[in-house]
């Protein structure tokens, strides 16, 4: 049995992370998606709660969801020591899969190497939130269950909303 | 026996509080009134503490205040559960009033439903705060009664110097 | 202008911490009633909310409340730093009170005497807990209004079930 | 959809878990099982980590897995406050399922009923880790994966040390 | 350059802890001090502040001082994640030394196997703090410059009155 | 015995803090370091851990360190609480020196005056990083020792990275 783990924030989840996870579980028995800033939402660059970050990434996995587990991990304010306390958070992982060079510096720290994974070209966490913002076609980039999700819960209005406020943290507001 | 709850930064409190508050008096019995990001001082958008800014809130009201409860509230990291957060540290409360579109949005997460309240032009905590680091007329701004405090307390001096210095939180300066 | 600070958990306000009140009123023009352990409920110890201490105590002040402060202040793991985080939290107060020994010993630390107050024999937050989960006669030791308060939020089956869990902290449960 | 939200602390998973899951799996169409206290590991109370928790409960799920979210969820020092910090970490659920006093009675705090599920007697996280310190038959109580989970990580071995320590938060031990 | 790590909690430096570290310091060149429950003090187990611990043990050191480095690191809730806590406020250490049964299972999940050191019989944190309590011979215990700091500081009278108050931790007492 | 306070972040060590720690110690018996915002590493701001900054403290300091204390202490949100927090981890001073306004802003509070060291033209912690990150002559500005051991744990390459992703805070990454 060998396992991966998969770092983002999934803010929201888009084909991209889809296109990444495929890769990986055909190398790989099972997949951890660790759910970065969990504690975060309502904010322009984290809308989403960690909740509703879990609910949309099952819907996007499908049946690749059973070879998978989805778990929140909040940030800490010790960088040296984040990489050590997501992985008390989630099972025994072989190997970390990670474009982000700042999450690959780290790992470095604990004597873990990082892979990347193949990028789909135009898609990331803050072009949708964009396209959203602007009235733009954001539902092509997302899977079509996560679309409808996303739509449920009144999630374009919640995005535009807060990147109008500029609201970034609590704190900065009232 | 009804009451409503007031949300405020109040650095410091100024007659839009006032005039505020008023209007809520005339409504409801009682107002409970939250001193949010009560954690924060000595910094340019937070220049006073917790409790300087409830000593002021009761020098404003008077005679209101008999009708009042002041009561200090810590900012949290996730927003989603930010209002909860504040109603555990305040009495029950029938109704919410703020101008603020983000309060609001977090509100509508519990399902309540907030309320504005008429405004006063051309004041904000802001604007006074501007005043007071240029020399300008802040003092009309505000009741004589906190006037006269915040320049026992050297208030003045406080925050020009917190403006000049750029002091937002303290981990971005030394 | 001389202002004395009154510290307690308030778990409930019964008619000693009146009694102490009453005394300081007739030595101060104001009084700033600090409700400490502030982020504690629904445990033995805790059972009341913050929200709900606060309320209970302006009900039981009835007139003398317009000279007073109602102040929620969390507790903070270091006890040397804890007389100041607190004074941060309240206006600036002449004088302490307080009949514990460790809050005396905590306030010398920052070169504060505090004061003792009368004491009304038999009544204590623990005595008034015990007897509502034995069914006693608990009412007559607090203020009817307090009484009142207690018995609409069904605080005495709260206080009784809490006591028979044995909840301490969270933590410990489940 | 319907959604069922399961709580425990899984130190380990067991048999009486299973059982529970089974029949809310049969009334619902997917479960959200909160791993609660999730900071909390090598103590007497809590020997495992959230990562081993969440590992143990996929394995012990077999197929049913396929219909279950797995969350660790921190605990928090503010109890009234606690149900909404957890629902924050999950997806939306139309019902929660607990034979936990305590934690019916917060979850009443947000207007929700708690749903008791079956018990499989004899059996509960207190038990298994008895058992395993007194060199007595644990195996039988938990599914055979999860045994066998437990042994590769030495998990017998590390309750029994931390039982005989009496290790139950570190702030005691040194 | 080899360099070895202590730690300890250090309530308070005695002959014990003096003994241990000149066996290290026979067989490297330098030592790192971790003084650990850093943010804990005035409780009848820590009734020191890190800064008074800092203290006594540079006093206590004499001129092995130049070769130690002392350094007050706070307990955290994860103990998975302690000893990497504690390592990212020390310098690089080759060699872990503590006869604490607990901290070396903790040390172990990273790989780190930790060394004993001689003990001097009969001498323990809690044993100076009891005959300290009980007007004994505690200073025979300790090097006579402690013993004078925790005279000029009124040390014993803090241990004895915070052992008879039974203060543990703050949260208990009000 | 005088002992005199002197407060830094230390990212890196320089020529700087050690011709002010010389003025200091021609002055005073001893020296206290604090080592502010000891909680974060690896940002742009912050590159070093807080026990990476104490070993090359001790270094630069060569024989001095025998009267010196070299202590990290985290920052806190409660501006007004600083001070007082930071002293509760270091042993008692006399004298408090600092060029920083805000830091002499905040020890006023406590009532204490700070003195101004003589500075060193064109050396600063930001310095000596641009010139890291632009492959300038940082090497000049610190103790040889210092540079030799940035070198070996390659924090020239980290320095750069770091300010090329602009990485702040961990939240504002990923």
């Amino acid at each position: 049995m060998r396992r991966a783990l998969f770092i983002g924030r999934f803010q929201p989840f888009h084909n991209g992370h889809l296109h990444a996870l495929r890769y990986i579980l055909e190398r790989f028995d099972e997949a951890v998606i660790a759910v970065a800033a969990a504690q975060y939402n309502y904010t322009a660059d984290n809308p989403f709660t960690a909740g509703e970050r879990v609910e949309m990434i099952k819907l996007g996995l499908g049946d690749l969801y059973s070879r998978c587990y989805v778990i929140p991990v909040d940030n800490i304010s010790n960088n040296y020591l984040w990489p050590l306390h997501l992985l008390s958070y989630v099972p025994r992982v072989d190997t970390v899969f990670s474009n982000n060079r700042f999450v690959q510096e780290l790992f470095k720290i604990l004597g873990l190497e990082t892979v990347e994974t193949p990028v789909l070209p135009g898609v990331s966490d803050t072009m949708v939130r964009r396209l959203m913002a602007e009235d733009g076609d954001w539902e092509s980039l997302v899977p079509s269950s996560v679309a409808e999700f996303i739509k449920r819960i009144n999630g374009v209005e919640r995005v535009g909303g807060l990147l109008k406020l500029s609201v970034r943290v609590q704190g900065e507001r009232f």
